[in-house]
């Protein structure tokens, strides 16, 4: 590997799902290695081809490997997608040939002289900092500047690996000889990438390779990415038309669609009819507060990177030397409603749900799709109880959000608890009581779960839960945080029997966490296919003529009577054209009537994957209906 | 009248309703000057029992008159509400001993010379201003300093009324004598007032005083106003436990409490389902959006003043200097989702509709309760049509408003149809078709309205309605406007049937308008007392012992099965409290649970209003339910 992987904390953002693909820990150590070596040899490659090649770094990921370059040569300095088979080929010339891996250890001064004489000034500003900082992390370097610390290692040699032609700084290991490489590799993408990953560096070209030990491997994992293409939310959001990201609006911002504003619709109702029928309470609230109500919650401290700047009144009105902050989160709003009134022991479990708008900034290169955006909505809740209660209250949640998952069409989870850290708030007593409520209530619900020691926040015990959809790949969604922070800092309590005040202990959680995330997986899920419950438009009503359209406008009007979603299609397009938009459109139920449906009182009914069914009774059409459920 | 009432405009702000005590425009005359003599008498009064009264104005409002005071004696310069009556009878006393209203006309420094020799800074003040500017109005003032022009008025003389020992600077007119006085007045309240509105100066006293002609006109008004008070949306907000506004979040912000959250939900989701059966798409938008989607809409020019100021986001990240604006409306958006096709005349009419939440700036003294906020949610829609169609969406819009509207339980109402004024955009051919739609509509719908000729917006025509409450007061809610002007700042477009682009005319309307303050009106409207299918409970179950509470919960479950909303008081109260508990709670009904109804397999049903109405079995309490409508 080139001396430190520093664009992988990038990758690892935009790859939000794991998947099957990836390697176990045990395998993962010599495809690493195997990976690794493909990049130097792709480096290899480049240099053959192109001639004058600057390298930025050129580690693996979790599939393949990459390698930041700028390519001199080239028109631009940019390299297309067409040219990739070339390098390939040359990648496996190169693997055919044979060369040797040489790793030698030279001292840094050395390495200086060699990378300057190579003409790299990329590796020479990476040489410049190991001799500096004693290390090439950005991130470390900043802190060290900061506050003002000298660095705590020295390094006084590097290690550098030569293939042919290809000289790298790089920390290794690599494979003996090229021969060890497998041909099961290919390189699928060119994208932009700024240099150590800061907007203010030049941008460089990512070459992206996939590599596999196996060919089928290979296949599969192209089918996979085939699949996940088909799939692809925002693909898909365009193509039904669910919603779009415009920029007058800006990004991270959507807009939805009629049918992607119904489905989001449908998905709300669904978990608000279902939380409140479970005890919460309904609470509606403001998007921005003064900003001292953030300083209280201790979000202006902690959690200021990911807000919005605040809005200075001050600006429209001199007088009104106040600021105001969008809201990132709903927790101190509910906490003001508890606070509002006196509360009792017999007032607790008392539970709160919203689905809340929130807005988180996040630099513009992190955004995806629905999947990371800067406004979504939550369906949030808190609960405060005694500690008597809190073993039931996590029982009932947990089951609750099963539930609702499995509802979905979901059941494979991957679910990790995460228990108390170092630094910590709280009593230990009820630390334990909580870690352990939620371990009983996962075994309850034979769920199995990964804990994470220490893991937890500073405030208290949570348990994430990702799903995982039809092509495998893995979705944080639900969390359940239990907090013994905030009830501290808004110095909430109840009365309890013995007419003294307590502090109540607050859980925080979303079942489908970002309802915009959670629609980006059923997306992906369905690959767009919703459940008949889910389809924004149900069936679809197509008169075959105009003659037929009176009668075909009746059956929508039932239909709707009984709270189905229906459309009917009188344009001008033939009924071949119309059944194809339709399907097109993955509606479930497509109606088409003419002159014998007419006749005999009926209705031609064409299912989804199924095709034509031929005719129904409207009755028995209703009948089958009711069935699907809702 | 002291020379100009400065403060009136702020009155008119607050005084949001009309009400059926303002007097008619030939009544208002002879009213209004009896009340401003009125005003003379209680200066002249605070003068005899205080000694050394700054006076500020003190003109007339639409049901009495008021002055703004700096009483120097009292402790704090404060007037406690306890010294109204011996004012009110100092002024009874002054009235009786029939002193004469003398007025004169003198030059401008001989008014500067006795006011100063009076002491009256504050009318020294507007002597000053008139003489510099030749007007008293602090916002004419201001205009005329910005723009560095000349007065256009020159004021030489002034004229002055003495009453006894009071002297005021007035216009007049007044009566001879005071015995011309009615005694039919009554001082109501006491409230700071900052001298001439404006927050940058000093704090006065506003003392107000309510006048009729009559004894009977006088306790009618009463009377209506204790009713106001008892109907207080602000007092029954929190009796009811409906919502909060918090000092931690800011002012005109609601907190909506689980009663209030429901009751916004219930009316949101009745509104919402009515358009999506009346041919509208549900969308949904951002909170925000780059600033310059504002200066695209025109409103960061027009409407600058009533929004909050922009977030700046190279506060966060220096890299990224792009402004966002909290919304004031919903349009722009809406266009967009438009605009992200290409629409075809057979997309048309599109009618758009989402339960927009958006922010306003509202100097905070302007504020009040649920009527006048910072943040509400709109049930806004736009309509894009040709303009053959605009007869038949303005029909249906005049319909679906009146629909909605009676549904809520008014029936009455004061239309408004504004025309248009001398700068306008658009075509006077449509403009004339819009108008004529209008106008066309409320006839059909055998609505009386009235014309405001010229006083359409420049962009079209609109309708306002008001609604008139329990208590004969108007609220402005439903507004319909036709826009000439947004379709082509952005550009709008349909392909019309020769494959040509056309402009199409946008309608935009709310009917329930701000949710916030339909609420308000509707709490108003109601005492709190909603209808069944409004009400956030509507029905509370109480077991009369704990060995009832099982057989209650049953009963619970199935009520809730067929989606009422009930409540169990399973406290430990006695029973005739926890009745008395659910009837100030302005619940429907209530069901009692014993051993009789245990025994009988019965429940015993009290209807709110009715009181106790007997056994009755569940299945005939439901029925009798379903006939209650949803």
């Amino acid at each position: 590997m080139s001396q430190l992987s520093l664009a992988t904390k990038e990758i690892k953002t935009k790859n939000i799902n794991k998947y099957k693909f990836m390697a176990s820990k045990k395998q993962k150590t010599s495809l690493d290695t195997l990976r690794h070596s493909l990049a130097h040899v792709m480096a290899l490659a480049l240099k053959r081809l192109y001639g004058d090649v600057v390298y930025g770094v050129g580690p693996t990921t979790e599939t393949g490997f990459y390698y930041d370059v700028l390519i001199k040569n080239l028109k631009d300095n940019s390299l297309s997608i067409e040219e990739l088979p070339k390098i390939e080929e040359e990648m496996k010339k190169i693997i055919n040939e044979g060369i040797s891996f040489k790793k030698s250890i030279i001292s840094l001064s050395e390495a200086k002289k060699l990378f300057k004489k190579l003409n790299q000034p990329l590796k020479l500003e990476l040489l410049n900092d190991l001799e500096k900082y004693g290390t090439t992390d950005a991130e470390e370097i900043l802190k060290m500047k900061e506050s003002k610390k000298k660095p705590t290692k020295v390094v006084k040699t590097v290690s550098i690996y030569q293939t042919g032609d290809f000289i790298d700084l790089c920390r290794g290991p690599h494979v003996k000889n090229t021969k060890e490489l497998p041909l099961s590799f290919k390189l699928i993408k060119v994208s932009g990438a700024y240099w150590r990953g800061n907007e203010k560096n030049q941008m460089l070209q990512r070459i992206l390779g996939i590599a596999f030990e196996t060919e089928k491997e290979l296949n599969d994992y192209l089918n996979f990415l085939e699949e996940a293409k088909k799939r692809d939310h925002i693909t898909l959001g365009q193509k039904l038309d669910l919603f779009h990201i415009d920029e007058n609006i800006g990004p991270g911002l959507i807009l939805w669609h009629p049918k992607g504003a119904m489905l989001k619709r449908i998905i709300e109702n669904y978990a608000l009819d279902e939380y409140l029928k479970n005890g919460y309470y309904l609470v509606n609230t403001p998007h921005i507060a003064q900003y001292k109500l953030w300083q209280i919650s201790g979000h202006a401290g902690f959690y200021r990177e990911s807000m919005f700047p605040p809005i200075h009144l001050n600006e429209i009105n001199p007088e009104e030397k106040v600021d105001y902050q969008l809201k990132p989160m709903n927790c101190p709003f509910h906490i003001l409603i508890y606070k509002n009134q006196i509360r009792s022991y017999k007032d607790l479990p008392l539970r709160y749900t919203e689905l809340g708008t929130v807005y988180r900034y996040e630099r513009s290169g992190t955004l995806h799709g629905l999947a990371r955006v800067r406004g979504f909505t939550q369906d949030d809740a808190h609960i405060w109880c005694t500690p008597q209660q809190l073993d039931e209250e996590i029982n009932n949640l947990i089951k609750l959000s099963f539930k609702i998952l499995r509802h979905f069409g979901f059941d494979n989870f991957e679910v990790y608890l995460s228990t108390r850290p170092e630094k910590y708030v709280g009593t230990i007593s009820n630390w334990n009581k909580a870690t352990k409520a939620l371990e009983k209530a996962l075994k309850e619900e034979k769920i199995e779960y990964s804990i994470d020691k220490g893991g937890g926040a500073f405030y208290g015990p949570k348990i994430d839960i990702k799903l995982k959809d039809a092509l495998g790949r893995s979705w944080q969604c639900t969390t359940i945080q239990v907090d013994f922070n905030l009830p501290q800092r808004f110095e909430m309590f109840y009365i309890d029997q013995k007419g003294k005040k307590q502090q109540p202990i607050m859980i925080h959680r979303a079942l489908l966490g970002s309802i915009e995330r959670f629609m980006a997986v059923l997306i992906e899920h369905y690959a767009g296919d919703f459940p008949f419950w889910l389809a924004p438009v149900q069936i679809m009503v197509l008169p075959v003529l105009e003659k037929h359209a009176l009668y075909a406008q009746n059956i929508v009007k039932e239909l709707k009577s009984l709270n189905y979603r229906v459309d009917i299609d009188l344009s001008e397009e033939t009924l071949s054209k119309r059944i194809r938009n339709a399907e097109l459109n993955k509606i479930p139920y497509i109606l088409v009537i003419g002159d014998r449906e007419m006749a005999n009182n009926t209705i031609s009914v064409r299912e989804r994957g199924k095709g034509d069914l031929g005719a129904y009774s409207l009755d028995k059409f209703i009948s089958e209906l009711l069935q699907k459920g809702k």
